[in-house]
């Protein structure tokens, strides 16, 4: 009866519908409303609203963001002229129909990262996409100004993805309490679950967009372990979970750089079920409009990536990627991308998960890359006030980042990417057959390499040439003269008049042959 | 209107019900029937009957045998009286039923292998059972004498389980055409699949329940793609394959012994799509009265193993088990146990598949035990006639076998299994924390090894006895006087007043440290 009161009263209100100044292809559109204040409009007001460009279809879910104002949020998926009509419980909000067009995108705008070629991705435009991610679980729970550092430090960094943790943090070294909440209430722990906090979101907002203009992927954590019942949001009931979920895709999903990590260290949230993980994933799959990339992050046990709904593997496991031949089982096992955003951390920490040297994390990003796969770096040097990247972010400490970043220009360098050549046999190999061989040599120390690169059933004789690479002290050696390379038995590809060649006694090193045409 | 016509003939024959003499928990019970000959009996009559036992109800699919018999055959998962009743398309054949006592198992019965413990399998009254698999793929295709010298070869080698395939082999150093062919037919690629040929899969009953006796699980083959059109059996259309599986279950799912390996290489089979993989697990799993282990063993592309009705993972992959840290990356995945059945062969012939030494085929066992998965054996030696063990059977020539049987003794004295003690950390050690350590060292040679045990959160000392175990040479030496370890740091145990064990300098040593109570 309550509701109907306060529909009475909405006709009265004034609608008003705010336009973008440009809205491009993969940018970002809103319907905003005025709407009931009475009641409680999250959980009495249902809005959503149709998008329609000539065949295609976008049912985009709305959200209360406190005031009195209704959001519907779009991400237009392509180019052309989008006319929009609402639904709603309310009859004020109910209806309201418009159109726009969606021009070309400009500037750094590619559009959403989405799986490309079975194990990789690819900005929606087609443009490459190579994850060079890092960790910073909350640093948008910190104070403005080292907030502020984080994204001064990104900005100057060669990452490309940043894992981000949605609540706050409650574990070691990180005992502050936050600026603001997620719900309203009392803190630490008496909330109203039915009852989001805006400016918590809003915050949240601006962090993103600052990402994206930085060309950084939001890999947003919406669960994780480290509350451990202080404020209790990793404890909530099914309902709020649920209903936290459908917020966060009403209001999050239109941003292009969002990922959905539902988890980090899924298993370790003692009060969750398998069944629970489950739903979050099919409520995520079915319902967000935009259909950004989906993972759940694991702790000792492995979740089952093989679900259809999950676009992409995220592991924690840095056994996987600090020695050859590992990282590319998961490879075969999911046929998806595989990304190992969590294999330990360069640091000097007592635990163990965070005192990698930085030539362990650099080998680490190299040994995921010749697998095919992808590496996520994270910090933990001991700070007098405990402002350690991998959760407050600040500043980078580490002697890795530089590596990774020469890394990542090797690898944009591959012009059609990195995949192992013979895999299951030829393990430091990878690149494409017949074009690009990268030999990564790892801790090996000798003074010399015996020629030899995998064949895979080519036939031809190749002309390379051929360069040796420090990945430690980042340099490109040109080796001279070229490499006339024959095949050799069934396998593999021999050099006979340069079966050997020299190389300085360190470690890290690669070789890259590249085949002339 | 034919069916009609032999529906009347048959009130006049005899029907027979044949008791075996003594009918064992898990042992064999079949219902002999006499039934039409005319038309096409194995398309033309339906046949099954419902096995009851207080709450128990178990329904079985009956074939056609040939010359007019029918039979519907039974393995009693449970001790007591058993009830049954036909069903059937035919009148003298339907509403058949009887009763029979199951005893209680004896001898070596221990009932048909399950899954135990995630990992691990025992046999159903709960004895632990080890894979220590061999290969002999095209065994029951070859003359009589040979067959027999296999199953000799087979009483004298400790191998436990057999991978063989149902239809002929068609490949190198497979050349032989076969004695018997599995549909009625001319040979080589004119067959009937409408009517199989039941003297073909007599002979295969015979070579089943011959293992069975040795204590070898039939790991049987249903589909291979060693053919490539010769016979055709790796190309028959959708109903031939269906029929075909569905007979298999009829004939030989009542052999406690039998395992389904739905393929070897599915994915080396070009005729078949995904779908039809899929399909033929999901036609086991629902019909095979007897919930047999399932498995799709793979070429290249691993089959999703995630799949709830795949009972463990059957892998092709010999570079899981070269080195440390890889194979138990399967176990994390799929939380089934794993069966790597093909890890390459001991030989000499010139593919890479088939070169190992019998050395590192050991080696692979041992990498695949500490890692707490399974291997498979093969051995590849040429030979002046193509009798080569991983095929045809015949003799065994490698150093292997005796190596294996060594291995299987030193994992049938751990009373509780052999797990990982802290996975993706500390590679080389598995056993049982707080009872058994096995350190394996693999190809590293050196003097000493310095003592260092996971400790997984366990706070108590330990006092242990020590053991040398060479696992090429066989031997087991006790290591004099006590291990007093003590927890060192977070992680692992530490023995201050023996910190360095002296070792020689040879390669795959195994220590076994058990804790003294």
């Amino acid at each position: 009866m309550r509701r109907f009161a306060f529909v009475v009263v909405l006709g009265l209100l004034i609608q008003c519908c705010q336009w973008l100044p440009a809205v491009e292809r993969w940018g970002r559109y809103e319907i905003s409303l005025y709407g009931p204040v009475d009641g409680n409009p999250y959980l009495d007001v249902t809005l959503s609203a149709e998008f329609t460009c000539g065949d295609e279809t976008v049912h985009c879910p709305g959200f209360y963001d406190g005031n009195g104002t209704y959001r519907i949020r779009f991400s237009p998926p392509s180019v052309g002229q989008w006319n929009y009509a609402t639904t709603s419980n309310v009859p004020g909000l109910n209806g309201k129909s418009g159109q726009f067009t969606a021009d070309r995108p400009s500037g750094q705008n590619h559009g959403p990262v989405q799986v490309s070629q079975v194990f990789h991705f690819a900005y929606a435009d087609g443009t490459p996409y190579r994850p060079i991610g890092t960790t910073c679980y909350a640093w948008t729970h910190q104070a403005e100004d080292l907030e502020e550092q984080t994204l001064d430090s990104l900005k100057h960094s060669p990452f490309n993805k940043l894992r981000m943790c949605v609540f706050p943090k409650n574990y070691a070294y990180n005992a502050t309490e936050p600026p603001r909440f997620p719900f309203e209430g009392t803190p630490p722990n008496k909330w109203e679950y039915e009852r989001f906090n805006p400016d918590f979101f809003r915050h949240l907002e601006n962090r993103i967009e600052q990402l994206e203009e930085l060309g950084i992927e939001a890999d947003l954590i919406l669960f994780h372990p480290y509350d451990e019942g202080r404020w209790g949001f990793d404890r909530m009931d099914e309902k709020s979970d649920d209903r936290y979920l459908r917020y966060m895709l009403a209001r999050f999903s239109w941003y292009r750089n969002v990922w959905w990590s539902l988890a980090n260290e899924f298993d370790f949230m003692d009060q969750k079920q398998a069944a629970d993980w489950d739903r979050y994933l099919e409520i995520i799959a079915a319902e967000d409009p935009h259909q950004r990339l989906r993972s759940v992050h694991n702790g000792r046990q492995i979740y089952n990536h093989n679900r259809p709904e999950i676009t992409h593997a995220s592991i924690q496991n840095g056994s996987a990627v600090s020695d050859f031949g590992r990282a590319i089982l998961y490879r075969d096992v999911y046929r998806k991308p595989v990304v190992f955003d969590e294999v330990k951390y360069e640091g000097n920490i007592t635990q163990r998960w965070g005192n990698l040297s930085a030539q362990e994390m650099v080998h680490r990003f190299w040994q995921g890359t010749i697998a095919g796969t992808y590496v996520g770096h994270g910090e933990t040097y001991q700070h007098p006030e405990n402002i350690i990247w991998w959760a407050k972010g600040g500043q980078l400490h580490g002697q890795s980042p530089d590596r990774i970043a020469f890394l990542r220009s090797i690898v944009e360098d591959a012009p059609h990417g990195i995949e192992p050549i013979d895999k299951w046999q030829n393990e430091r190999t990878a690149g494409r057959k017949g074009e690009l061989y990268l030999v990564y040599l790892g801790k090996q120390i000798s003074d010399h390499w015996n020629f030899e690169l995998p064949r895979e059933r080519l036939e031809e004789p190749l002309k390379l040439k051929g360069e040796l690479i420090d990945t430690w002290n980042m340099t490109v050696h040109p080796i001279e003269g070229e490499f006339d390379a024959v095949p050799f038995g069934q396998y593999v590809y021999y050099c006979p008049e340069r079966p050997t060649i020299k190389i300085p006694e360190i470690p890290y090193l690669l070789l890259r042959f590249t085949v002339i045409h």
